[in-house]
Protein backbone atom coordinates (compact mmCIF):
# COMPACT_ATOMS: atom_id res chain seq x y z
CA UNK A 1 0.00 0.00 0.00
CA UNK A 2 1.08 3.68 -0.88
CA UNK A 3 -0.29 5.52 2.71
CA UNK A 4 -0.68 9.42 2.27
CA UNK A 5 -1.87 12.27 4.47
CA UNK A 6 -3.84 15.30 2.25
CA UNK A 7 -5.01 18.54 3.15
CA UNK A 8 -3.86 21.99 4.79
CA UNK A 9 -0.89 21.92 7.28
CA UNK A 10 -1.81 20.69 10.40
CA UNK A 11 -5.58 19.31 9.81
CA UNK A 12 -4.74 16.31 6.98
CA UNK A 13 -6.68 13.43 6.34
CA UNK A 14 -5.68 10.25 5.90
CA UNK A 15 -5.42 8.80 2.52
CA UNK A 16 -4.16 6.02 0.15
CA UNK A 17 -3.32 5.63 -3.25
CA UNK A 18 -4.97 3.18 -5.24
CA UNK A 19 -3.61 1.05 -8.02
CA UNK A 20 -4.62 3.70 -10.79
CA UNK A 21 -3.11 6.35 -8.86
CA UNK A 22 -6.21 8.13 -7.65
CA UNK A 23 -5.75 9.44 -3.82
CA UNK A 24 -8.48 7.82 -1.80
CA UNK A 25 -9.86 9.37 1.16
CA UNK A 26 -9.12 6.97 4.74
CA UNK A 27 -11.41 9.48 6.93
CA UNK A 28 -13.62 7.45 9.21
CA UNK A 29 -11.54 4.13 8.26
CA UNK A 30 -8.50 5.00 10.52
CA UNK A 31 -7.55 8.03 12.72
CA UNK A 32 -4.71 8.89 11.15
CA UNK A 33 -1.19 7.40 9.40
CA UNK A 34 -0.06 6.88 12.33
CA UNK A 35 0.57 4.96 16.11
CA UNK A 36 -1.06 1.32 16.09
CA UNK A 37 -2.12 1.90 12.33
CA UNK A 38 1.22 1.30 11.50
CA UNK A 39 1.69 -2.20 13.30
CA UNK A 40 1.56 -5.56 10.73
CA UNK A 41 -1.93 -5.83 12.45
CA UNK A 42 -2.88 -2.56 11.20
CA UNK A 43 -1.75 -2.47 7.94
CA UNK A 44 -3.30 -6.01 7.31
CA UNK A 45 -6.68 -4.62 8.39
CA UNK A 46 -6.06 -1.78 6.24
CA UNK A 47 -5.13 -4.05 3.44
CA UNK A 48 -8.58 -6.10 4.09
CA UNK A 49 -11.12 -2.55 2.72
CA UNK A 50 -12.24 -2.39 0.15
CA UNK A 51 -10.76 0.91 -1.79
CA UNK A 52 -13.32 1.05 -4.75
CA UNK A 53 -15.68 2.11 -2.69
CA UNK A 54 -13.52 4.71 -0.56
CA UNK A 55 -14.50 8.62 -2.02
CA UNK A 56 -11.62 10.03 -3.79
CA UNK A 57 -9.77 12.89 -2.99
CA UNK A 58 -9.82 16.24 -5.72
CA UNK A 59 -7.22 16.11 -7.69
CA UNK A 60 -4.47 18.21 -6.60
CA UNK A 61 -4.98 18.65 -3.01
CA UNK A 62 -1.72 19.48 -0.97
CA UNK A 63 -0.10 16.60 0.43
CA UNK A 64 0.93 16.78 3.79
CA UNK A 65 3.81 14.08 5.79
CA UNK A 66 3.08 11.08 4.66
CA UNK A 67 3.27 9.74 8.73
CA UNK A 68 1.86 11.87 11.66
CA UNK A 69 2.75 11.48 15.18
CA UNK A 70 6.49 11.59 14.33
CA UNK A 71 8.18 11.51 17.90
CA UNK A 72 11.75 11.20 16.54
CA UNK A 73 13.12 12.14 12.81
CA UNK A 74 16.59 10.32 13.34
CA UNK A 75 19.26 10.96 10.53
CA UNK A 76 22.13 8.99 9.57
CA UNK A 77 25.46 11.19 8.58
CA UNK A 78 27.85 9.91 5.81
CA UNK A 79 26.44 6.55 5.15
CA UNK A 80 27.28 6.68 1.91
CA UNK A 81 31.17 6.15 0.98
CA UNK A 82 31.43 8.22 -1.94
CA UNK A 83 29.48 11.13 0.23
CA UNK A 84 31.79 11.25 2.90
CA UNK A 85 34.82 11.04 0.12
CA UNK A 86 33.01 14.90 -1.37
CA UNK A 87 32.56 16.03 2.13
CA UNK A 88 36.08 15.46 2.50
CA UNK A 89 35.47 13.30 5.90
CA UNK A 90 36.39 9.43 6.92
CA UNK A 91 33.69 6.89 6.59
CA UNK A 92 32.78 6.73 10.31
CA UNK A 93 33.41 3.44 11.98
CA UNK A 94 30.08 3.47 13.45
CA UNK A 95 26.64 5.36 12.24
CA UNK A 96 26.74 9.02 13.04
CA UNK A 97 23.44 10.00 14.07
CA UNK A 98 22.20 13.10 14.69
CA UNK A 99 18.10 14.61 15.40
CA UNK A 100 16.49 16.78 13.00
CA UNK A 101 13.47 19.08 14.64
CA UNK A 102 10.01 17.34 14.31
CA UNK A 103 9.21 21.00 13.84
CA UNK A 104 10.92 20.73 10.29
CA UNK A 105 8.46 18.01 8.84
CA UNK A 106 6.55 19.17 6.09
CA UNK A 107 4.27 17.86 3.12
CA UNK A 108 6.49 16.42 0.11
CA UNK A 109 5.76 19.74 -2.48
CA UNK A 110 5.56 22.46 0.36
CA UNK A 111 8.03 25.20 -0.18
CA UNK A 112 11.67 25.14 1.12
CA UNK A 113 11.40 28.08 3.50
CA UNK A 114 15.25 30.00 3.01
CA UNK A 115 16.07 31.20 7.00
CA UNK A 116 16.90 34.68 6.89
CA UNK A 117 20.10 35.50 6.44
CA UNK A 118 20.88 31.99 5.44
CA UNK A 119 23.93 31.60 2.57
CA UNK A 120 23.98 27.50 2.42
CA UNK A 121 21.37 25.59 2.25
CA UNK A 122 21.71 22.47 0.32
CA UNK A 123 20.02 19.01 -0.67
CA UNK A 124 20.32 15.82 0.45
CA UNK A 125 17.96 12.90 -0.84
CA UNK A 126 17.43 10.23 1.30
CA UNK A 127 15.26 6.70 1.87
CA UNK A 128 13.30 7.33 5.06
CA UNK A 129 12.63 4.31 6.96
CA UNK A 130 9.29 4.72 9.07
CA UNK A 131 8.83 2.69 12.67
CA UNK A 132 5.45 0.39 12.67
CA UNK A 133 6.60 -1.47 15.63
CA UNK A 134 8.42 -0.51 19.05
CA UNK A 135 12.26 -1.30 18.80
CA UNK A 136 14.45 -2.12 21.60
CA UNK A 137 17.86 -4.10 21.66
CA UNK A 138 16.37 -5.96 18.79
CA UNK A 139 18.67 -8.01 16.51
CA UNK A 140 19.63 -7.07 12.91
CA UNK A 141 17.32 -10.60 12.00
CA UNK A 142 14.55 -9.13 13.68
CA UNK A 143 15.11 -5.46 12.71
CA UNK A 144 12.84 -5.41 10.24
CA UNK A 145 9.76 -6.95 11.68
CA UNK A 146 10.01 -3.20 13.40
CA UNK A 147 10.01 -1.13 9.75
CA UNK A 148 5.89 0.05 8.17
CA UNK A 149 7.75 0.93 5.46
CA UNK A 150 9.65 3.34 3.39
CA UNK A 151 9.39 7.18 2.15
CA UNK A 152 11.29 9.98 0.65
CA UNK A 153 12.77 12.45 2.33
CA UNK A 154 14.95 15.35 1.80
CA UNK A 155 17.14 16.31 4.24
CA UNK A 156 17.21 19.75 3.91
CA UNK A 157 21.04 21.65 5.54
CA UNK A 158 21.99 24.87 6.11
CA UNK A 159 25.95 24.08 5.70
CA UNK A 160 27.55 27.45 7.88
CA UNK A 161 24.19 26.70 10.86
CA UNK A 162 25.57 22.70 10.52
CA UNK A 163 29.66 23.27 10.63
CA UNK A 164 30.50 26.88 11.15
CA UNK A 165 28.07 28.17 14.49
CA UNK A 166 29.59 26.22 16.92
CA UNK A 167 28.70 22.82 17.51
CA UNK A 168 25.87 20.02 17.01
CA UNK A 169 24.85 19.07 13.12
CA UNK A 170 21.10 19.74 14.62
CA UNK A 171 21.22 23.47 14.20
CA UNK A 172 21.50 23.23 10.72
CA UNK A 173 18.97 20.66 10.41
CA UNK A 174 16.10 21.58 11.95
CA UNK A 175 14.63 24.85 10.26
CA UNK A 176 11.23 25.09 9.65
CA UNK A 177 10.25 23.57 6.11
CA UNK A 178 13.68 21.29 6.12
CA UNK A 179 11.93 17.92 6.33
CA UNK A 180 9.65 17.10 3.20
CA UNK A 181 8.78 12.99 3.95
CA UNK A 182 6.44 11.35 1.30
CA UNK A 183 4.48 11.60 -1.09
CA UNK A 184 3.69 8.16 0.35
CA UNK A 185 4.70 5.35 2.72
CA UNK A 186 5.52 2.55 0.80
CA UNK A 187 4.71 -0.18 3.28
CA UNK A 188 7.69 -2.67 3.51
CA UNK A 189 5.44 -5.56 1.61
CA UNK A 190 6.07 -3.53 -1.66
CA UNK A 191 9.44 -2.80 -0.97
CA UNK A 192 11.63 -6.00 -2.60
CA UNK A 193 14.96 -4.51 -1.29
CA UNK A 194 15.40 -1.58 0.48
CA UNK A 195 19.19 -1.49 -0.66
CA UNK A 196 18.59 -1.53 -4.09
CA UNK A 197 16.47 1.36 -4.91
CA UNK A 198 17.77 4.12 -7.58
CA UNK A 199 17.18 7.44 -6.36
CA UNK A 200 17.84 11.06 -8.00
CA UNK A 201 17.55 14.87 -7.49
CA UNK A 202 17.60 17.91 -9.50
CA UNK A 203 17.68 21.52 -9.10
CA UNK A 204 15.92 23.52 -11.77
CA UNK A 205 15.99 20.29 -13.38
CA UNK A 206 19.69 19.78 -13.74
CA UNK A 207 20.67 16.05 -12.12
CA UNK A 208 22.74 16.52 -9.63
CA UNK A 209 22.18 13.47 -7.46
CA UNK A 210 21.84 10.00 -9.41
CA UNK A 211 22.59 7.38 -6.81
CA UNK A 212 21.01 4.08 -5.12
CA UNK A 213 21.17 3.00 -2.00
CA UNK A 214 23.60 -0.24 -2.71
CA UNK A 215 26.34 2.07 -1.63
CA UNK A 216 25.02 2.66 2.01
CA UNK A 217 27.37 1.78 4.40
CA UNK A 218 25.04 0.61 7.35
CA UNK A 219 21.79 -1.52 5.67
CA UNK A 220 18.63 -0.35 6.79
CA UNK A 221 18.31 -3.43 9.02
CA UNK A 222 21.65 -2.79 10.46
CA UNK A 223 20.72 1.05 11.57
CA UNK A 224 17.28 -0.49 12.83
CA UNK A 225 19.36 -2.44 15.75
CA UNK A 226 22.03 -0.42 16.35
CA UNK A 227 19.64 2.77 17.09
CA UNK A 228 17.52 0.79 19.36
CA UNK A 229 20.52 0.05 21.38
CA UNK A 230 20.86 3.71 21.93
CA UNK A 231 17.43 4.43 22.41
CA UNK A 232 13.60 2.74 22.36
CA UNK A 233 12.36 3.33 18.55
CA UNK A 234 8.30 3.97 18.57
CA UNK A 235 5.78 4.01 15.65
CA UNK A 236 6.09 6.50 13.63
CA UNK A 237 9.67 7.41 14.10
CA UNK A 238 11.50 8.42 11.10
CA UNK A 239 15.08 7.51 10.11
CA UNK A 240 16.63 9.16 7.33
CA UNK A 241 19.32 6.81 6.21
CA UNK A 242 21.89 9.33 4.86
CA UNK A 243 22.51 10.78 1.36
CA UNK A 244 24.32 9.63 -1.74
CA UNK A 245 26.73 11.95 -3.93
CA UNK A 246 25.93 15.10 -5.42
CA UNK A 247 25.06 17.56 -2.72
CA UNK A 248 25.98 21.18 -2.84
CA UNK A 249 28.77 21.90 -0.52
CA UNK A 250 30.29 18.95 -1.97
CA UNK A 251 30.63 21.07 -5.88
CA UNK A 252 33.23 22.61 -6.55
CA UNK A 253 32.63 26.14 -6.00
CA UNK A 254 30.06 24.42 -3.39
CA UNK A 255 26.17 25.43 -4.85
CA UNK A 256 23.61 26.19 -2.76
CA UNK A 257 19.78 27.23 -2.84
CA UNK A 258 18.63 30.34 -3.64
CA UNK A 259 14.81 31.66 -3.64
CA UNK A 260 13.44 30.92 -7.03
CA UNK A 261 15.25 27.57 -7.36
CA UNK A 262 13.19 24.49 -7.83
CA UNK A 263 14.48 21.05 -6.17
CA UNK A 264 12.76 18.01 -6.67
CA UNK A 265 14.03 14.36 -5.83
CA UNK A 266 13.16 10.45 -5.89
CA UNK A 267 13.51 6.74 -5.09
CA UNK A 268 12.63 4.32 -7.37
CA UNK A 269 8.95 2.95 -6.21
CA UNK A 270 8.84 5.69 -3.56
CA UNK A 271 7.23 8.68 -6.03
CA UNK A 272 8.82 11.86 -6.02
CA UNK A 273 9.09 15.30 -4.20
CA UNK A 274 9.34 18.98 -5.71
CA UNK A 275 10.05 21.77 -3.36
CA UNK A 276 9.93 25.48 -4.54
CA UNK A 277 12.68 27.65 -2.35
CA UNK A 278 11.29 30.75 -1.29
CA UNK A 279 12.94 32.93 1.38
CA UNK A 280 11.33 32.75 5.15
CA UNK B 1 1.27 27.46 39.97
CA UNK B 2 3.00 24.40 40.05
CA UNK B 3 1.28 22.17 37.30
CA UNK B 4 1.91 18.63 37.40
CA UNK B 5 0.88 15.36 35.90
CA UNK B 6 0.16 12.39 38.25
CA UNK B 7 -0.45 8.38 37.35
CA UNK B 8 0.70 5.67 35.59
CA UNK B 9 3.98 6.24 32.81
CA UNK B 10 1.72 7.02 29.58
CA UNK B 11 -2.04 7.06 31.03
CA UNK B 12 -1.07 10.49 33.37
CA UNK B 13 -3.45 13.20 34.24
CA UNK B 14 -3.07 16.67 34.96
CA UNK B 15 -2.75 18.03 37.90
CA UNK B 16 -1.38 20.58 39.92
CA UNK B 17 -0.14 21.13 43.98
CA UNK B 18 -2.37 23.29 45.67
CA UNK B 19 -0.32 26.51 48.24
CA UNK B 20 -0.71 23.12 51.02
CA UNK B 21 1.54 20.65 49.06
CA UNK B 22 -1.38 18.96 48.41
CA UNK B 23 -1.63 17.55 45.21
CA UNK B 24 -5.11 18.22 43.20
CA UNK B 25 -6.77 16.24 39.82
CA UNK B 26 -7.48 18.61 36.70
CA UNK B 27 -9.18 16.00 34.94
CA UNK B 28 -12.26 17.28 33.41
CA UNK B 29 -10.68 20.82 33.82
CA UNK B 30 -7.75 20.90 31.13
CA UNK B 31 -7.10 17.51 28.65
CA UNK B 32 -3.20 17.79 29.50
CA UNK B 33 -0.52 20.17 30.68
CA UNK B 34 -0.37 20.57 27.13
CA UNK B 35 -0.71 22.93 23.83
CA UNK B 36 -3.12 25.58 24.47
CA UNK B 37 -3.14 24.84 28.30
CA UNK B 38 0.61 26.51 28.31
CA UNK B 39 -0.23 29.57 26.90
CA UNK B 40 -0.70 33.02 28.88
CA UNK B 41 -4.92 32.74 28.55
CA UNK B 42 -4.48 28.60 29.34
CA UNK B 43 -2.66 29.69 32.77
CA UNK B 44 -4.93 32.90 33.05
CA UNK B 45 -8.27 30.47 32.78
CA UNK B 46 -6.38 27.96 35.18
CA UNK B 47 -5.87 30.31 37.83
CA UNK B 48 -9.74 31.59 37.86
CA UNK B 49 -10.88 27.34 39.17
CA UNK B 50 -11.22 26.97 42.78
CA UNK B 51 -8.57 24.62 43.91
CA UNK B 52 -9.89 23.76 47.20
CA UNK B 53 -13.09 22.04 45.47
CA UNK B 54 -10.73 19.60 43.07
CA UNK B 55 -10.27 16.53 44.32
CA UNK B 56 -7.11 15.40 45.80
CA UNK B 57 -5.04 12.72 44.63
CA UNK B 58 -3.54 9.91 46.62
CA UNK B 59 0.10 10.87 48.15
CA UNK B 60 2.52 8.78 46.53
CA UNK B 61 0.83 8.64 43.34
CA UNK B 62 3.44 8.38 40.94
CA UNK B 63 4.17 11.87 38.86
CA UNK B 64 5.07 11.91 35.46
CA UNK B 65 6.84 14.34 33.37
CA UNK B 66 4.78 17.70 33.97
CA UNK B 67 4.62 18.77 30.49
CA UNK B 68 3.02 16.76 27.65
CA UNK B 69 3.39 16.78 23.89
CA UNK B 70 6.75 18.06 23.90
CA UNK B 71 8.10 17.86 19.77
CA UNK B 72 11.36 19.11 20.77
CA UNK B 73 13.58 18.32 23.58
CA UNK B 74 16.32 20.83 22.81
CA UNK B 75 19.78 20.65 25.12
CA UNK B 76 22.16 23.75 24.66
CA UNK B 77 25.46 22.53 25.18
CA UNK B 78 28.72 24.31 28.03
CA UNK B 79 26.47 27.11 29.20
CA UNK B 80 27.65 27.18 32.47
CA UNK B 81 31.69 28.78 31.74
CA UNK B 82 32.78 26.67 34.99
CA UNK B 83 31.35 22.97 33.75
CA UNK B 84 33.08 24.16 30.48
CA UNK B 85 36.17 24.19 32.34
CA UNK B 86 35.50 20.93 34.37
CA UNK B 87 34.50 19.76 30.63
CA UNK B 88 38.51 20.68 29.22
CA UNK B 89 36.10 22.71 26.77
CA UNK B 90 35.81 26.44 25.69
CA UNK B 91 33.20 28.57 25.98
CA UNK B 92 31.59 27.94 22.97
CA UNK B 93 31.11 31.58 21.01
CA UNK B 94 27.72 30.53 20.44
CA UNK B 95 25.41 28.94 22.06
CA UNK B 96 26.25 24.89 20.92
CA UNK B 97 22.56 22.50 20.67
CA UNK B 98 21.44 19.48 20.98
CA UNK B 99 18.60 17.37 20.78
CA UNK B 100 17.89 13.95 23.15
CA UNK B 101 14.90 12.08 22.28
CA UNK B 102 11.52 13.07 23.50
CA UNK B 103 11.40 9.00 23.79
CA UNK B 104 13.49 9.53 27.02
CA UNK B 105 11.64 12.17 29.00
CA UNK B 106 10.48 10.31 32.28
CA UNK B 107 9.01 11.42 35.83
CA UNK B 108 10.70 13.11 37.98
CA UNK B 109 11.01 10.25 40.37
CA UNK B 110 11.33 7.34 37.87
CA UNK B 111 14.05 4.92 37.72
CA UNK B 112 17.47 5.72 35.98
CA UNK B 113 17.81 2.84 33.16
CA UNK B 114 21.58 2.21 32.72
CA UNK B 115 22.22 1.13 29.23
CA UNK B 116 23.02 -2.54 28.10
CA UNK B 117 27.04 -2.25 28.56
CA UNK B 118 26.85 1.59 29.66
CA UNK B 119 29.79 2.29 31.63
CA UNK B 120 29.89 5.57 31.42
CA UNK B 121 26.50 7.61 32.63
CA UNK B 122 26.77 10.79 33.99
CA UNK B 123 24.03 13.27 35.76
CA UNK B 124 23.88 17.04 34.88
CA UNK B 125 21.22 18.93 36.97
CA UNK B 126 19.64 21.59 34.64
CA UNK B 127 17.06 24.48 34.36
CA UNK B 128 14.18 23.63 31.95
CA UNK B 129 12.30 26.21 29.89
CA UNK B 130 9.08 25.28 28.73
CA UNK B 131 7.80 27.20 26.02
CA UNK B 132 3.85 28.03 26.27
CA UNK B 133 3.85 30.25 22.47
CA UNK B 134 5.03 29.35 19.62
CA UNK B 135 8.01 31.37 18.54
CA UNK B 136 10.13 32.15 15.38
CA UNK B 137 12.68 35.04 14.89
CA UNK B 138 11.47 36.63 17.93
CA UNK B 139 14.05 39.22 19.61
CA UNK B 140 15.52 38.78 23.48
CA UNK B 141 12.97 40.99 24.40
CA UNK B 142 9.85 39.72 23.39
CA UNK B 143 10.78 36.18 24.29
CA UNK B 144 9.95 35.79 28.02
CA UNK B 145 6.33 36.06 26.45
CA UNK B 146 6.68 32.77 24.89
CA UNK B 147 8.24 30.99 28.25
CA UNK B 148 5.14 29.19 30.02
CA UNK B 149 7.29 28.04 33.35
CA UNK B 150 10.16 26.31 34.50
CA UNK B 151 11.49 22.75 35.97
CA UNK B 152 13.89 20.64 36.95
CA UNK B 153 15.67 18.43 34.00
CA UNK B 154 18.06 16.03 34.83
CA UNK B 155 20.30 15.70 31.31
CA UNK B 156 21.65 12.22 31.78
CA UNK B 157 23.78 11.67 29.38
CA UNK B 158 26.22 8.26 28.40
CA UNK B 159 29.58 9.86 27.87
CA UNK B 160 31.17 6.98 25.80
CA UNK B 161 27.94 7.05 23.93
CA UNK B 162 28.66 10.52 23.20
CA UNK B 163 31.64 11.02 22.93
CA UNK B 164 33.58 7.96 21.91
CA UNK B 165 31.52 6.36 19.53
CA UNK B 166 31.22 8.29 16.00
CA UNK B 167 29.94 11.77 15.84
CA UNK B 168 27.05 13.75 17.69
CA UNK B 169 26.26 13.75 21.24
CA UNK B 170 22.71 13.32 20.84
CA UNK B 171 23.63 9.72 20.83
CA UNK B 172 24.80 9.64 24.44
CA UNK B 173 21.97 11.81 25.58
CA UNK B 174 18.56 10.19 24.48
CA UNK B 175 18.76 6.88 26.57
CA UNK B 176 15.20 5.55 27.39
CA UNK B 177 14.89 7.68 31.21
CA UNK B 178 17.37 9.84 29.85
CA UNK B 179 15.16 12.84 30.53
CA UNK B 180 12.87 13.80 33.93
CA UNK B 181 11.71 16.16 34.15
CA UNK B 182 9.51 17.83 36.97
CA UNK B 183 8.20 17.36 39.63
CA UNK B 184 5.81 20.05 38.43
CA UNK B 185 5.91 23.46 35.58
CA UNK B 186 6.49 26.41 38.07
CA UNK B 187 4.88 28.70 35.60
CA UNK B 188 6.67 31.96 34.70
CA UNK B 189 4.73 34.09 36.87
CA UNK B 190 6.32 32.51 40.42
CA UNK B 191 10.19 32.89 38.99
CA UNK B 192 11.05 36.41 39.41
CA UNK B 193 14.57 35.83 38.52
CA UNK B 194 15.23 32.35 36.17
CA UNK B 195 19.00 33.79 36.40
CA UNK B 196 19.28 33.71 39.90
CA UNK B 197 18.39 30.34 41.11
CA UNK B 198 20.49 27.35 43.50
CA UNK B 199 20.53 24.13 41.99
CA UNK B 200 22.09 21.19 43.22
CA UNK B 201 22.66 17.32 42.88
CA UNK B 202 23.79 14.79 45.20
CA UNK B 203 24.47 10.78 44.36
CA UNK B 204 24.10 8.60 47.46
CA UNK B 205 23.70 11.76 49.47
CA UNK B 206 26.79 13.47 48.85
CA UNK B 207 26.37 16.76 47.41
CA UNK B 208 28.23 17.03 43.68
CA UNK B 209 26.94 19.82 41.99
CA UNK B 210 25.99 22.95 43.68
CA UNK B 211 25.96 25.80 41.75
CA UNK B 212 23.73 28.77 40.23
CA UNK B 213 21.61 29.96 36.82
CA UNK B 214 23.73 33.39 37.81
CA UNK B 215 26.94 31.92 36.10
CA UNK B 216 25.06 30.74 32.92
CA UNK B 217 26.53 32.04 29.73
CA UNK B 218 23.72 32.40 27.65
CA UNK B 219 20.63 33.63 29.56
CA UNK B 220 16.93 31.73 29.26
CA UNK B 221 15.90 35.26 27.15
CA UNK B 222 19.01 34.82 24.54
CA UNK B 223 18.67 31.28 24.44
CA UNK B 224 14.52 31.52 23.35
CA UNK B 225 15.21 34.12 20.81
CA UNK B 226 18.50 32.33 19.30
CA UNK B 227 17.30 29.07 19.10
CA UNK B 228 13.43 30.55 17.04
CA UNK B 229 16.38 32.33 14.53
CA UNK B 230 17.13 28.08 13.85
CA UNK B 231 13.71 26.86 14.46
CA UNK B 232 10.05 27.25 14.90
CA UNK B 233 9.75 26.81 19.00
CA UNK B 234 5.99 25.10 20.44
CA UNK B 235 4.30 25.36 22.71
CA UNK B 236 5.17 22.31 25.16
CA UNK B 237 8.99 21.97 23.41
CA UNK B 238 11.67 22.15 26.58
CA UNK B 239 14.72 24.13 26.57
CA UNK B 240 17.12 22.09 28.91
CA UNK B 241 19.75 25.27 29.64
CA UNK B 242 23.06 23.18 30.69
CA UNK B 243 24.31 22.28 33.92
CA UNK B 244 26.93 23.69 36.55
CA UNK B 245 30.01 22.12 37.44
CA UNK B 246 30.36 18.87 39.46
CA UNK B 247 29.40 16.19 36.89
CA UNK B 248 31.02 12.98 36.68
CA UNK B 249 33.04 13.42 34.08
CA UNK B 250 35.01 16.20 35.18
CA UNK B 251 35.65 14.37 38.78
CA UNK B 252 39.67 13.29 39.20
CA UNK B 253 39.12 10.40 38.38
CA UNK B 254 36.32 10.24 36.47
CA UNK B 255 33.05 8.60 38.36
CA UNK B 256 29.93 6.95 37.33
CA UNK B 257 26.55 6.02 37.97
CA UNK B 258 26.09 2.08 38.89
CA UNK B 259 23.24 -0.01 39.37
CA UNK B 260 21.82 0.84 43.05
CA UNK B 261 22.90 4.56 43.10
CA UNK B 262 20.57 7.24 43.74
CA UNK B 263 20.73 10.87 42.00
CA UNK B 264 18.71 13.81 44.01
CA UNK B 265 18.57 17.04 42.64
CA UNK B 266 16.26 20.31 42.62
CA UNK B 267 16.62 23.64 41.82
CA UNK B 268 15.66 26.73 44.50
CA UNK B 269 11.40 26.83 43.82
CA UNK B 270 11.31 24.17 41.20
CA UNK B 271 11.16 21.11 43.94
CA UNK B 272 13.30 18.49 43.24
CA UNK B 273 13.79 15.08 41.82
CA UNK B 274 15.12 11.32 42.60
CA UNK B 275 16.00 8.79 40.41
CA UNK B 276 17.19 5.14 42.14
CA UNK B 277 19.95 3.87 39.13
CA UNK B 278 18.90 0.10 37.87
CA UNK B 279 20.25 -2.21 35.05
CA UNK B 280 18.07 -1.99 31.95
Amino acid sequence: MKLLRHGAPGAEKPGLLDKDGKIRDLTGIVPDIAGAVLSDAGLSALRGIDVEKLPEVTPGTRLGPCVAGTGKFICIGLNYADHAEEAGMDVPPEPIIFMKATSAICGPNDPTLLPRGSEKTDWEAELAVVIGKTAKYVNDADAMDHVAGYAVANDISERSYQIERSGQWTKGKSCDSFGPVGPWLVTRDEVADPQDLNMWLTVNGEKLQDGSTRTMVYSVAYLVSYLSRFMSLHPGDIISTGTPPGVGMGMKPPRYLMAGDVVELGIEGLGSQRQAVIAD
